[in-house]
């Protein structure tokens, strides 16, 4: 991907290492209006059609945040049964229609492959906003771009990195796309740690390997303690035959503050996409960690709106023009960076 | 209808041939905002309640969309169950609160009558976004620009134009309206093909006649070789006793490109309310005709935004300011219109 | 509570009498730019997160129009099932994620004391917009605005005042709370009329009589020829255990006209929380009185914007900046003031 403005954001299969760099160099030039240091509204005039076939409060939010930060306007839609969709009208069509109210539009929707399917009708740029089990590349971005963040206050890069992927490697649409933008990168190495059942996908260990990248594989928690980076998921219940079965592999790959200090070192950093299931049945990552500096969870979704504007602007063709128009905020806030 | 600044804008009733060709000329000025050659802020300040009692994602972002394009704020309400009124509110009251809240209301609801009665509590202008059966004269107003540009292409007018209309013309609001409108022009040729079931209501045969319009009446596709307008709208199942009756009436009405060619000249304009139901079993306007240029689903639902922007434009009074403020768009619009 | 900027605005219980009137103050500057005479922008680029877990048509609308007439943006999540909370997300981590996405946070949510435990995740100013049976602060200070705006006509203040409340003091929130600011005033006269069931909590009794003001409890409507206010709530039908009992209370506590002129002097101010029950079995504040120049239910939601607005104002420290940039509105606007 050479070339942003105009196109789609359908996968993370589209980036190369010079196209990721540049939606983080633009994402960081972004932080000062987002913290409301600054002010452009260089996206004056515009709107971004915000499609959300199927609930998601973080991620619609959080596209909407963005691209009002830049100065446009969001058209927001809900949920499938107030949609053409139900009454028989096909993705072709209703892309063909809403592309016509919109300058951009951000979609997610429950099938696999929709979000392409409706983008090939679409007159505007499309940005996934998550199709499934299929795609959720804003995701990943925002991930790869929270990782470079946090190590760069140690002055290391992502090339070299060793990070630890906990829980359920199957189902987690996050930790696939995310390895497979490492694999644009150099010497990293995967410690992939879940129950045999839900372990990392062929095709991803494959990706991995091909890359030439260092991993090791194991069923508990080890080898852990010199990993840079600590990326945690949800093991839902439902991947179980029963709830026994599911209480005991939970506990197994459960995070706390005295897991963390006995199987990372002071400095790991832990990451998780949340939302993070905080019942007692659940509680993968507990809330005794919240105090913990390297939690960096909520550093991951305040990142998501620098990545979302980046891209918006990056698709729309502004991300030069930004400090066109800049004054001080006058009103108060008290927005902390975490 | 010889003023609109302040007034509702509730049935196609209230228009004369003078009000439409006056909501139309605003329209067409609209067309270089709406497609971002130029930016106005005309309605800066402004708010929309956008009220959808009953869902609709077209006509809902429509109406949001326009109110944007002119530098207006939108504030949404969808669905009946997050409403007061579900308490035993009136709507009378509705109306009264509501219209504290905003300078302007788009509503759609599903009981017929309900948008004039919600009006009449109203202390700003109302426009009818559809109220059950009863009307919905912001697509007849689109259907009906549409039809002027299409023949202007060819330096026809309105006036002598030749429409088929096709299908369920008993319960398509959209036909009755249009014949309403249609009615305030100058020897227009009705031909109307239906099933005997879904028959034109005899009130709308009735204003043709009294128009003095020429009427051919048909229950198979015959007579439109010379059609100007094909206008196309959905046969639904739920319509006949059986799903085999619906079945077979339903592919009587087909059209695809075959027919097309059968049936229509090469210029024969093709237009329809929009969704088109996609599924085999339905498919009344075959995906074959999607590279029929003559197709002008799309440009329908386009127009949609100039029109419903001309009467917010006119019922705020502001149609003539539109110029005050204009700029070059920065940011890439690869908007293409239809 | 001395100082607004960057603080919740969680319960009533936060105000003392300055507190109070500096809002008032502030709302009053807010009636040119909500009718439209004056424009300010002074909350450019910034964003309300409106959050209502559960539906409210009129408060959300209002805090979000509120908003809007500052100049900022809102961004909007409706219902529970649409939530992370939905998937076992706690509180805490809602507020630290939303708030990284807003400048001010207004919520509504079912369950007693969750706004405030939202409050402690999130990292800006939160209002609560109601939290089940416990609080709905700026209900109370739109009511108390209302009152002493409809007492001033008369050269009045809101010491000394006599009001009436009529109807459920039970289980309606906003008689409790508006009890409890009319405590922080001087010489107030209750007269409160309910069924034996329905009758004021002991707690709200006790903080009147602490405040040494003058109370009369009645189970039938008397004594309120020289009420100032008329404040007359809803009896729900679920609160008895048969619906001949419910409408034998409910019959006798409805207000009409003629139920009016008997009991009230010509002047005395008529309030209700709204909305009010329309259908003919409730009823309990009757169409016949909308033409009476002293009903003033919907002077109070208009009131709630102006409140709103103040409220917005002082939290993010603009209150005293609203005439850095004003203009005349171009647009047509018929706003009434009700």
């Amino acid at each position: 991907m050479s070339q942003f403005t105009g196109n789609h954001i359908l996968s993370v299969d589209q980036f190369d290492r010079a196209a990721i760099e540049k939606v983080f160099a633009v994402a960081t030039t972004m932080q000062p209006y987002a913290r409301r240091q600054k002010r452009t509204t260089v996206l004056d005039g515009a709107i971004l059609g915000n499609l959300f076939f199927e609930p998601s409060t973080r991620t619609r939010v959080s596209f909407g945040t963005a691209f009002n930060l830049l100065g446009g306007e969001v058209r927001e839609t809900t949920g499938m049964s107030s949609s053409a969709l139900a009454k028989g009208e096909s993705l072709y069509d209703t892309a063909r229609v809403l592309s016509g109210y919109s300058d951009i539009i951000a979609m997610r929707h429950p099938a696999a492959g929709s979000v392409a399917e409706f983008a090939q009708g679409s007159r505007v740029p499309v940005i996934n906003g998550g199709d499934g089990a299929n795609e959720h590349p804003t995701q990943a971005l925002l991930d790869l771009f929270t990782i470079e963040r946090e190590l760069q206050y140690e002055g290391k890069g992502i090339d070299g990195l060793h990070i630890a992927m906990i829980g359920d490697l199957r189902y987690g649409r996050t930790v696939h796309s995310l390895s497979r933008l490492l694999c644009l990168y150099k010497n990293i190495h995967f410690t992939l740690v879940s129950p045999p059942e839900l372990a990392m996908p062929p095709a991803v260990i494959e990706a991995i390997e091909n890359a030439g990248h260092r991993l090791t594989i194991s069923t508990r928690l080890e080898g852990t303690l010199d990993a840079d980076i600590c990326y945690q998921t949800r093991i839902q219940e439902e991947r179980f035959e029963s709830q026994e079965e599911a209480n005991r592999y939970r506990g197994k790959f459960r995070l706390n503050q005295s897991v963390y200090t006995k199987h990372f070192q002071s400095k790991t950093v832990i990451m998780h996409p949340l939302p993070r299931d905080s019942r007692a049945e659940a509680n993968e990552l507990d809330n005794d960690l919240n105090q913990n500096p390297n939690l960096a969870i909520f550093r991951q979704t305040d990142n998501g709106v620098l990545v979302r504007m980046a891209l918006f602007a990056l698709t729309l063709g502004v991300d030069h023009l930004l400090t066109s128009y800049e004054r001080g905020v006058i009103w108060h806030s008290n927005k902390s960076s975490e």
